[in-house]
Order: structure tokens, then sequence, then C-alpha cells
């Protein structure tokens, strides 16, 4: 039994803090680099026509910053919920949640090619895998740190749980849909993204813990 | 009723700190990244007078550099008001608040428009749209929380939340201001950014809340 | 005597945390900047195997990038644990704090140096100095604060400490491994990283404290 | 009188908390960001000499990364120090510490002009300004909150007060020293950075409160 686990309290231990405030940093780090990705258009002489016709031109990456952007919103109100009922960390928690940090750090690079090849299945593919893996990690996490009450209070209902446990799948979903509809068609794929919506609203009917 | 309301208590709940600290890593990465937009001048051969005169030639960076960086720092003791009062959250104000960070994670995009192409219409335009649906995206997230002591404070007396509440308007004015100057004076429309000065000023004598 | 030595408490001082946190972004920041470094790959013409072609060929830059990834993520879990413990600063502990950043801050760098030249020895070399760098601050740190129990807890057991003081030679042991390595096997010595999994492995063995 | 003075005690505000551990995360980032100035080199084809003289080339941008690494290491040890003092603030504070801010923010930009442009008087200029500008208003912000005690504890000693008043001194000083030597030894002025310790030492010697 970790040592940690006997600092276990009603009101969270600064150790546990520290992980959630780490976590914190990365997410809003990759958050905020995403925009560094949409290009100052080069111009060869300055008019404001030239100027709007170059942004509409970067459509594709503006779609790729707010689409990628949005999702890691999502993902950062997961990791919120999960951390809102643990209480106890392990060494385990600790790699997991490193594991869903080091997807995170990958968006900025799976979002730019997303928004350099959307229109080729393969930018598409990149990005929707990186989801899935993203994805699959936080189910992991929570798994982990639910099962049995492991890292959660006890006191923690049953059914929260297996509701959280569900909301986990909506990313992996959508990145499938994603995945299946790149067959059928091509670059437009990328709006099955909007699943997520769907799908959450659909859980968010089932059970009550709209937050 | 969202269980988070359960939580509402004088000291706040770590749920809250952690919703502010985010933001706040947000604020000050969007603030940080600003600066790359400065170029190292690239010279023939390396001479004082030479690095000036390239150095100069960089004012509209340095320019929308500033600018941006003071237009954030408001944003952000705004945003330090408001969570000053906020007591509770909800899904709601996470979602508004995310609106906020998304037009703040844009800055240094628009920003970086202004200082390649602020003499044209074009980038002051970008610019001041942004920040115009990111004054409204604040002024949203404040009657969102404040409207009925949704999530504030039940103490907190109604004339200082719609001194607040105006306080929200003062850089969409502004953006107006700058967008209509940007008919009439073309480039020199962005010192119009100064009369959100003027408004703070305005505003600051009509209500005691100096801060 | 420093003043802050009177603020030892239970409960962590603001000032300690402050410390803690200032890090931990640091930390934060050089892991997601590591993402930097992987490129978008420049196609003349868009097709899917194409672009993987071009994403394979980028497989050393990926390495070098999961390699710092969980490297840096070894380096925080050992910051974590150290400060599990240190109750108390000083103005020693600080600058020693800031010497482990400097090699932290530097490790994008040496990993890109490693991505574009992790085939020759040179790349390695600069890598695992780095590392061994980095892994000797921490020593120092470790070795500053636990010595007569100078900054953590009076109570933390000997063993516990040493414990601590022998896991903070794993990286720069790894590292020496590594630069043999180079010598016999060249690029493939980059490998020889993975021998921080096997020396864990044994120390947890060694001690109960496997966090 | 600002309602935040009302919220003044012994354990500090939650919102005065927010506005040091915004501060520390754009001190991380500055940090962090000076080491994107370091180039991975070029080289035609591969080998370990190569690679050497083309980073030994780059010292210049080294030395530049590990003085300004330094020196903001120095500015946050100064700002952890009077925020260890700070009890209240006020809307002047908050505009003081985003002045100060404002300068770190630009240190990368000029580090890297320092790094590019160092051995001509034009580069080392820049640098030893925006110096001498971030150390004015650490000063500036330290006379605001202390003098008459306005936002420190009442209790806190009159001398230390003085001490730390002389401290935010020392930076500037060494600036005005790199200006002169830059009249007399060109390019090897920076190394006049060093004078930093020298006055450090002189005041700890002076005073006791050695942090």
């Amino acid at each position: 039994m970790p040592p940690s686990e006997t600092k276990a309290s009603a009101e969270r231990s600064f150790e546990l803090e520290r992980i959630v405030f780490f976590s914190d940093a990365v997410y809003a780090i990759a958050l905020t680099l995403l925009a560094i990705e949409l290009r100052v258009p080069e111009l060869a002489q300055e008019d404001t026509a030239g100027l709007y016709r170059a942004l509409l031109a970067e459509w594709p990456r503006f779609l790729a910053f707010a689409l990628s952007f949005w999702i890691i919103a999502l993902f950062w109100i997961a990791h919120h919920r999960y951390f809102r009922y643990i209480k106890r960390y392990d060494y385990r928690l600790i790699t997991l949640n490193f594991l869903i940090l080091f997807f995170i750090a990958l968006i900025p690079f799976t979002s730019s090619v997303l928004g350099e090849y959307g229109d080729s299945a393969g930018g598409i593919w990149l990005y929707a895998v990186n989801m899935l893996l993203l994805g699959l990690s936080d189910a992991w996490l929570w798994r982990h740190a639910a099962t049995r009450h492991h890292l959660v209070d006890a006191a923690l209902a049953p059914d929260l749980i297996r509701a959280l446990e569900l909301r986990t799948l909506t990313t992996p979903l959508a990145a499938l849909v994603v995945l299946t509809l790149s067959f059928l068609i091509g670059g437009l794929a990328s709006f099955g993204w909007f699943s997520i919506l769907i799908f959450r609203r659909v859980l968010e009917r089932r059970d009550s813990t709209n937050f």
C-alpha cells in the first residue's frame, strides 16, 4: 500500500493537487499552442481584399484549430470530473495520467497535420487515432481509479461511476465514426466529430449528473 | 441542480480554483507567446546603426505586441474580478469560460496579423472582431453567473453586479470605435483602442468599486 | 537561519507551494514544447500513401519526442517525491531547483538535436550529457534537503532518505550506459535509455516505497 | 479603500494567490521559451566533429540563453520575496505587476537579439535597457507595496523593507555597468552582468535576510 493512501482525506492532499495542476498546465499549453499553426498570410501587395482571400484560403487550418480546441476542452472537462472524485493517488494513476498528457501533447502536431492534409484520408486517420488513444487512456485511468473504489471516495455512488465510465467512450466512439466515414466521404469525415455532441447529449439524458 | 452547487462555501471549492488556475495558464501563455512574433532582424553586416534601423522598421509589430499585452491584461483583470465573486460553478459557466479562452488563444494570431497588416483595414478588422467577440463572451459569462445571483455570493450588492456588467462592455465598445475609425482614418484606427482607458475612467467615476 | 525555516509546519507554507507550482509550470511547458519539433511534412501532391511515407521518415523525431517525454515525466515524478517530504526551504534549495529547471528547459533543444542527429555519436552525447547533469542536479538537491534532515520532516525515516538518494542515480547511470554504448553500437545506443526502467525495477525491489 | 483590503489576513487571500500564480506562469513560460532560440544546426553530411563545430559556433546563443535564464531566475526570486511580505493588493499593485510581466515577456526577444548581435553595441544595449526597465518596475512595485506598510504586514521591520528596496537596484545597476562597459570593451560588456552577483554578495553582507 503506497504511503500516499495514508494521506487520503476529505480535503485533498497537496500531492494530489500538484498532479492536477501539473496536468492543467499541459492542457492549457497544448490548447494555446494550437493557434501557432495559424499562419499570417504573406501577400505580394497589401490590400484588404487580398488579405481576406488569403485568410479564407486558410479555413482548413482554422477548422482544425477550432475542432482541436473544443476537443481538448472536452477532455479537460472529463479530467476535471474524474479528479473531483479521486481522493487518493498511487504510482499507476500518475503513469496513466502521463499517458493522457502524452496524447494531449501530441494534438498540436496531429491537429496541424489535419489542417494541412485534412482532405486526404491520411491526415484524418492520424488525428482520429490520436483521439482514439487519448480517449482510451482516459477510460483506463477512470477504470483504475474507480474500480472497487480504489482511489475514489468510498461513498461514491456506483451508478455515477458507471455513468462516467460510459462517458469516457464518447470520444473513442466518435473517432471510430470519423475513421469509418473517411472511407465513404473522404475529407468531409472530419464533420463526424460532431457526433461527440450527440453521444454526450444521449448520455446526459441517461444520467442526471450533467456535470 | 449540479452537484457542484452543494460545494458552495465561504472558502472556494478546489474544483472552482482549478477552473480559475487553468484559465490563468491560458492567459499567461497567450501573453507570453505574443512576443514570439517579434522577429530578430537579419542583417547583411552587423553594425549598431543597421540593427537599430531594422528594429525600428519593426515598430508595427512592437505596437501590436504592446497593445495586445495590455488588452489581455485588462481581460485577465476582468476575469480576476468576476471570479472574486463567483462562488459556485455549473457546466455552462465552464463552457462560457472556454469560449473566453478560445478568443484569448486566438489573440497571438490576430495580433500578428495586425502587426503585419495593421495599415490596411483588413488586419484591423480581424483584430477588432476578435476583441469584440472576446468582450461579448466576458459579458455573457458574467450575466450567466450574476443574474439572480445564480453562481455568485447571495450577499453581492445588485449595483456592484450592474457596475461589473457595464464594465464588460468597454472592450466591445472600443472595438466598435476602432471598426468605425478604420473607415475614416485607416491604419491609424488602432489608436482607437485607447478609448478603453477613457471608458474605464468614466466607469470608475460612476462606481466606487475601482477594483 | 533563514526566516523561511520559521514557517515550517505540518501544512506546507505558501512560499514552498509557489516554488513547487513554478517548477511544475516549467516541466509542463518543456514537456509540451517537445512536440513542436514534430514537423508537418510538405508533400508535392497530397496522397495518403505519400503522407504516411513522409511521416514514417520522421520516426527518429518521434522516438526522440517519446523518449524525452517519458524521461521528463520520470524527473517530474522524482521532483514530486522529493517535495512530498521537503517541508522548509532556504536560498540554496531554490538555487538548486533552478539548476534542475535549467537542464529541463534545455531538453527540447537537446532532444531535437537527438531527433536530427541521433544516428551520429554527437547527438547522442549532447543528449546524454544533458540528462547526466540533470540527474546530478536532482541528486544534489535531495542531498542538500535530506542530509541531517535539514529541510525535510524530522520524522522522515533515514532508510527512506537513502532509498530516494539511490533513486536519484538511475538517470545518471543510464546516461553513462548510453554514452558507453554509443562507442560500441553508435546510433542504437539510444535504446540504452530503457536501462532506466531496469534500474528502477531493481530499486523498487530493494525498498517498499514504490511511490 | 479597495474591497480587497478587507480580505487582508494572516493566510493570504485566494485573489492574491491568483495574482502570484499567474505571474509565475509568465516567468516559467518566458524561462522555457528562451531555449527555443537555440537552433538545431543543419549539416551537409552528418559527422560528430561537424556537429560539434556547428554547436560550438552557436556559443553566443548559448551564452545569451544561460545569462537570461539566470537573470529571470533572480527576478523570480525577488518577486517571490516581495510577495512573501505582501498581504493585500490594490489595482495599482496589479498594474505594476503587469508592467514587470511585460518586460519579462520581452526577454526571449531581446535575449535572442543579444545572442545574434551580442558583439555589436546594439544588441547589448537593447538587452540592457530591457533589464534596466524590468529592474525599475520591480523597485516601483516594492516601493508602492512597502511604503508606509501600504500592502505589507504592519509588523514588517522597516530595515527589512529598506534592505529589499536596496536589492531592487542590483539589476538596474548591473545594466548601467554593462551599458558603460559596452563603450569601452564592446561585445565583452555582457560579462558585466556578473556584477549582479557581486552587488548581491555585498548586500547579503549588509543585511542578514539572506532570503
